[in-house]
């Protein structure tokens, strides 16, 4: 039983997410069915990061294991062929040993969150970004966030359905950069609370419209309560962009 | 009548091109209707490059005559509010003088065209980018794109359908660079042949699969012959970016 590891791309506006979920077409069933032939089984193919419904990802993680040896190209083509008619893509196949584990093994996660500021709807990503009209000052934003980097109890940017056994994380990246209308939000952590991200750009983007200032934003982190989370962004500027793993996985 | 300089966004998969035809919806056509009840005529908006069927836009300038004076934001926003459900978005709306003219005023256009070079699907950004999945030299792309430089005669990357009187044209860049997966050529000129940017991408590709040597694409454009084009690119990859007007446009 080789076990594999794949780079997947995703649009995430038609799925539930990336779990399984009684109410519609989840990527990772998409993902099984397409390599039950390689002999896939159900419910084998575990992710990095559980992304929400219309989440996307250019650099989601997930392992399998196939029944027999095939050649690592040709079980991303073989795949690929069978995804078809969806937007879902393995961007890369790899042997690695059975220890290897997507989610558990994963060093850091990075995450994009992609803000279009202008007045003008987005016309050529409106399911991609968010689009906030309200004038925002990313540098503003990015000096905020400082606050929310290292060791703290996010509980107030924790989804209240979130199941992690602790509220407390490391957060390593929240950098703010403006180019023109778009203001990218870079994140990176070895692991994330549910709706962390989303949670966390919400509220930084109330000090980007000069609702909260920056000490408003450290309350809210200190209050550890998730009713002081500013807004929770919407699900369609988030991307899962990168895993990194230990170079030898064992 | 004051004129107006409109800045548009636009994905151009649902339609058959900026310029009105029979056969379907043009840009041009979902933008009149919507700024008519702004007293704009039909046929009156002029744009600076005609795309064809299924390119996007960043960046394409139309001038339009309205029957009175509103402010540049009010016109804006209303054009885009009667534009929803179509992909076509309003990014700026300036006054301009009545000389004004966006295709013949117009000083330079510069179009991007997107490769994503690998075997994986483009799960993201199906409809705008060529998937090439032979490996591409980027490098030699740029090299042998050096011999477009300048005035030529450029007959052989002309649609056997543009209606130029001459087949004259001044190529003032055609810069290919690849980030990872992603080529992008940027290509700028006061004006184009009728497809003749997707014609020259299209032939340098055959360059940077090993297909053709520099000195094939050289050979192609001094015969001045449309058969000897290498092929012409998807539609789906182009984006007219930017139209750059003289300072004083009068």
């Amino acid at each position: 039983m080789p076990r594999y590891k794949l780079t997947i791309e995703y649009d995430g506006t038609p799925f539930v997410g990336w779990q399984r979920q009684a109410n519609g077409l989840a990527v990772q069933q998409v993902l099984e069915e397409a390599a039950a032939p390689l002999g896939c089984r159900l419910n084998s193919l575990r992710g990095a990061g559980r992304t929400d419904a219309g989440v996307h990802a250019t650099g989601q993680v997930a392992h399998l294991d196939l029944v027999k040896a095939y050649r690592t190209d040709s079980v991303r083509d073989a795949i690929n062929a069978r995804l078809a008619g969806h937007p879902v893509a393995i961007v890369a196949a790899e042997i690695v040993p059975p220890e290897f584990e997507a989610r558990f093994s994963a060093k850091r996660r990075h995450y994009r969150y992609r803000i279009v500021n202008r007045r003008a709807p987005a016309a050529l990503d409106a399911a991609r970004v968010w689009l906030v009209k309200r004038p925002l000052d990313a540098e503003a934003m990015h000096a905020a966030a400082r606050h929310l980097l290292g060791m703290h109890d996010f509980s107030t940017f924790r989804d209240s359905e979130c199941q992690a056994s602790s509220p407390i994380r490391t957060l390593d990246r929240f950098d703010v950069t403006r180019v023109g209308d778009a203001i990218d939000i870079e994140v990176s952590a070895q692991s994330f609370l549910h709706r962390q991200v989303r949670s966390m750009v919400g509220s930084v983007e109330h000090v980007g419209s000069g609702r909260w200032s920056a000490a408003d934003l450290k309350a809210a982190l200190d209050a550890a309560d998730r009713r002081r989370c500013g807004q929770v962004a919407p699900a369609a500027g988030l991307y899962l962009e990168r895993v990194d793993y230990p170079v030898n996985p064992a």
